[in-house]
């Protein structure tokens, strides 16, 4: 291992993706990384390197190349960090069609034999997450994920929406008490549990409720709506899901938007020209990445505007003559999304779910048993990634929502404050991010897009 | 209440700062909103209006507008939701300068009597934290807050950093283990805390630990570095912080940058680089809404780089020579750095803090009692916004630190693993958004630049 060696700046490297993309040919570079393949005999060296944007073969030569450069490449594992300098010279042969013919090659870090070989099972790379995500692979999905978080953030700003915060800490459960996560601590200055004394006596070392985890940034989003009116957040968002499909983990980055004077019509016509915004993005940026991920992109250029649109009760009908047997009032989980979608090649808009998919709906008062609001499914067997709609803006109905579904007022009368004071019709929707990535990127797990998954039963590394 | 008004396409609304900026005048506009404030004589009703972007006063004159529509907004209390149509005048007693001369004066939601008036207590505008995001001085601030999170991605996208997300649920400390929150779950396939075992016949119903809180994504960010090289992310971070000073909250916006081959010199340029330009987007954007707030905006236009440099053993001198009473080895707290800030007007780096502050701090090996690191210091009595440095980048080194920390090898040997295999010398930094803006803002506690705050005594509204 060097000692402390000195780097130069950031402009001082040349990245390897440049160099494959021919802007170096016939120049000195020198490029940094980690070796991603290895092989030689007697005189020579052929060692891979890989850094964030690619990977290039450094030829390591007797004569060209000090001896004990030469020492150096032939002794090196795989994932020792080098330094290369050299000319770069077009290669047919040569991954990515271009090589280093090194001049120097200086091993950083001499890596001990790394774990990671071929066929490992799904459970042993997310045990070795931390190693894992050095594969071209996980590189790949990383560097869709960014421009797919930074698409979203564009095509609202571009719409004069503004970015917001809400609160992970909550009080309220919105998308009903079974997924809750609950938080304590120590500090026996916490807040207590809704209706709970403080008991005499208990130590200060007890461990106290504090409150629970968001699922949604659902109720704050509308009392600042009344302030901002256009707002959108991306922040994580935590559900114990008792579901273990390949869509489900119990923290998830989820992108929603809401805005004041718009109904579901208009906020549903957003999200189409979203989704193809997101969709061009990630493709102008990432086709050979989306290729190293095997996904065929063919089905991602052929979507465009306007999807299809169903109501639930014909998605029913659709499921039944399938061989399900639902009936109204029923939820659709994964099992039926997939067959719902596994044929269809572009997103599919469900409305008019039944009211009792959530409290803060507000149901059609052409039909008072549904609601106005939209989920989207994406195709090809993935589902739902968006659940959006209108919300109730008259007091009273909210008011008889929630002793409809038997929740508790004095909790939520912050809540309930928000439609005594100019109440207006607004609508929005949840995106989860990570579910929509794993449709993108072809992933047969949710798990596959995201640096370190966690689900009920992996909270580690 | 009206019943279900249709509303045109964004565009069919004019927002009141185009108004007020002449870009109407005299033209027949759409403007809608919510009353902010009202008076009115027999046959004419001033009410000022408000939206997002700013206020303005419609007068409605009998003979001009119908006559259910003066009555209408004679009777209606402040934030009633109102749709106004009329001609824009320019009137130089208006507020901003122009009038909206209303033909139309339509009340969709005559409000309630609104409880906030003037001279309310922080803790009762904390209590009513969803209604007081209305006024001018919140509005002023999520507005700002939005273009500062914005400018930090844009600077960083523009030195090629990638974004990436780190988990929220961890099982390891990376900040000491007296801040942390505990997740507990009622879920009986939830991992076990470390070392325990299952107890049999515990019931299923009973809450099970889960993970910790994430307090920085110092540990991931460094696996994710070996990928992606060049990362930041912004995400909450949660701290059950028992100081209660104007500067703590118990979950924080937490902006983090880490670089491979990279050292602390160079990230201090960059560190203070970014700050600049911070500035430079939040003054671009926003004079009108800090003046709003009261901030003098002088100070933070003079601040340029290079900012002013001490050591932690200069700072410890000059705080004692003050009349403190410090020793090598003792943090700085929020008294500290006020008496070390108050009176400075640029930021302040403070390097070479004692090991003791965190075991992924790089010793300086010419000084190995101190760290290769910085932490930057807001001007004007602000304080610490900044904490950064150089991380151990030898495996021995830091196995080493780790058992001097008296930490668990067992649970954290995923992280010592990243040293294994082509260890990299690497730097990064972590920015409190929240602490930031405090400062920018000029409030008087961080409570004020949040939505909504959370503090060990507060978890709702």
């Amino acid at each position: 291992m060097r000692d402390y060696p000195e780097f130069p700046e950031p402009e001082g490297w040349t990245s390897i993706s440049a160099i494959q993309r021919g802007e170096h040919d016939g120049q000195r570079v020198k490029v940094r990384g980690w070796i991603y393949r290895t092989r030689s005999s007697g005189s020579i060296a052929f060692v891979v390197v890989r850094d964030t944007t690619g990977v290039i073969q450094c030829t390591v030569k007797k004569g060209r190349a000090p001896d004990e450069d030469l020492e150096g490449a032939k002794k090196a594992l795989l994932e020792s960090s080098v330094v290369v300098e050299g000319q770069v010279a077009e290669d047919k042969r040569a991954p990515g069609g271009h090589e280093l013919q090194a001049t120097g090659f200086e091993v950083l870090h001499y890596a001990e034999p790394f774990p990671i070989t071929q066929d490992q099972s799904d459970e042993w790379l997310l045990d070795n997450r931390h190693l894992w995500l050095r594969s071209r692979d996980m590189n790949a999905t990383m560097r869709i994920r960014a421009t797919f978080f930074g698409a979203f953030r564009e095509f609202w700003d571009g719409k004069g929406y503004t970015e917001v915060q809400s609160p992970s800490f909550v009080r309220d459960a919105c998308e009903g008490g079974s997924t809750l996560f609950n938080v304590y601590t120590d500090d026996d200055s916490a807040p207590l549990p809704p209706g709970a004394e403080p008991e005499p006596g208990t130590p200060p070392s007890a461990q106290r409720f504090y409150a629970y985890l968001t699922q949604s940034w659902q109720l704050y989003a509308e009392a600042m709506m009344f302030s901002i009116e256009k707002i959108y957040t991306i922040a994580p968002s935590f559900r114990a899901e008792k579901s273990r499909t390949r869509r489900h983990v119990s923290e998830f980055w989820h992108a929603e938007v809401e805005a004041a004077w718009t109904h579901n019509e208009q906020m549903m016509a957003l999200d189409e020209e979203m989704l193809c915004h997101l969709l061009d993005r990630v493709l102008e940026n990432h086709e050979p990445e989306l290729e190293q991920l095997g996904r065929d992109v063919a089905p991602l250029k052929a979507i465009e505007a306007p999807f299809e649109r169903m109501r639930y009760q014909e998605v029913l009908d659709e499921l039944n003559n399938m061989g399900f047997d639902l009936a109204w009032g029923d939820d659709f989980g994964y099992t039926e999304e997939k067959a719902l979608t596994a044929q269809r090649t572009i997103p599919l808009y469900i409305t008019h779910f039944p009211k009792e998919k959530g409290f803060y709906h507000r149901p059609d008062p052409a039909e008072p048993k549904s609601l106005v609001c939209h989920d989207l499914l994406a195709p090809e067997g993935y589902g739902e990634i968006i659940g959006g709609g209108e919300r109730v803006w008259d007091p009273d109905e909210l008011m008889a929502r929630i002793e409809e579904e038997d929740l508790d007022p004095e909790s939520l009368g912050w809540y309930l404050d928000l439609r005594k004071y100019g109440s207006v019709p607004h609508s929005g929707f949840g995106l989860g991010l990570d579910r929509a990535l794993s449709w993108i990127c072809g992933a047969d797990h949710i798990k596959h897009v995201i640096p370190f998954p966690r689900t009920m039963r992996r909270t580690r590394p």
